[in-house]
């Protein structure tokens, strides 16, 4: 489970990948593939998350690390670039760099009726 | 605290704003605003989470929410509504639903020597 807080001490990335609707769970899983293979072996890596976009078209990864150096360094990385690769065959990308400043959350309050998660796509 | 985790029965919307980077912290004051004041009173908001680039040209908001209804009735509220003029006037924002469907993390590592959030623009 990963947190966002104000006082962790991590750089944010969210990569916004825009993809056709038939080839996002395709995306999606070369993502994970490159998450498993060799990005969360990186020096500085502290989280990934992949999202689905509800109309097909878009997946985003927030992804945290400890530095923009390591970020650099796993950018650099020749086994991350021969997986984005794949990527890149499939979406195009646009990244970039954040730091969080505020956060809201309320406790949430169960819904009246049971609400299962939307269902999308094929996954 | 907001948590991203796949089990969660919430939908996210990631909203990408585009903005100069002298309105930056302006846009953020604002949305900052529109959050306290109408955003988190309405049905089925569960977080907000506001990110800043780190090069000044974007802000994004990472929310969280119930369902797909309750996201529909907060855009034709009329606070709401009247509020964002007032960001829309300083930025244009990219927006979408999305699914959480992966998510990774490691136990952060302390860093050898200490490292300071980095300081970025005015805030």
């Amino acid at each position: 489970m990963t947190k966002i807080a104000r006082d962790r001490p991590v750089i944010t990335v969210v990569n916004v990948f825009t993809v056709e609707p038939e080839n996002q769970q395709r995306l999606i899983d070369l993502l994970i593939k490159a998450i498993n293979v060799a990005i969360r072996h990186m020096p500085g890596y502290v989280s990934a998350n992949l999202h689905k976009s509800l109309d097909g078209r878009n997946v985003v990864n927030y992804a945290q690390w400890r530095s923009q150096e390591d970020i650099d360094t796993m950018m650099k990385d020749g086994t991350v670039q021969e997986l984005m690769q794949d990527v890149q065959k499939l979406a195009t990308a646009a990244s970039q760099l954040y730091q969080v400043v505020y956060t809201d959350e309320v406790f949430q309050r169960p819904p009246t009726t049971a609400q299962p998660l939307p269902r999308v796509g094929s996954a």
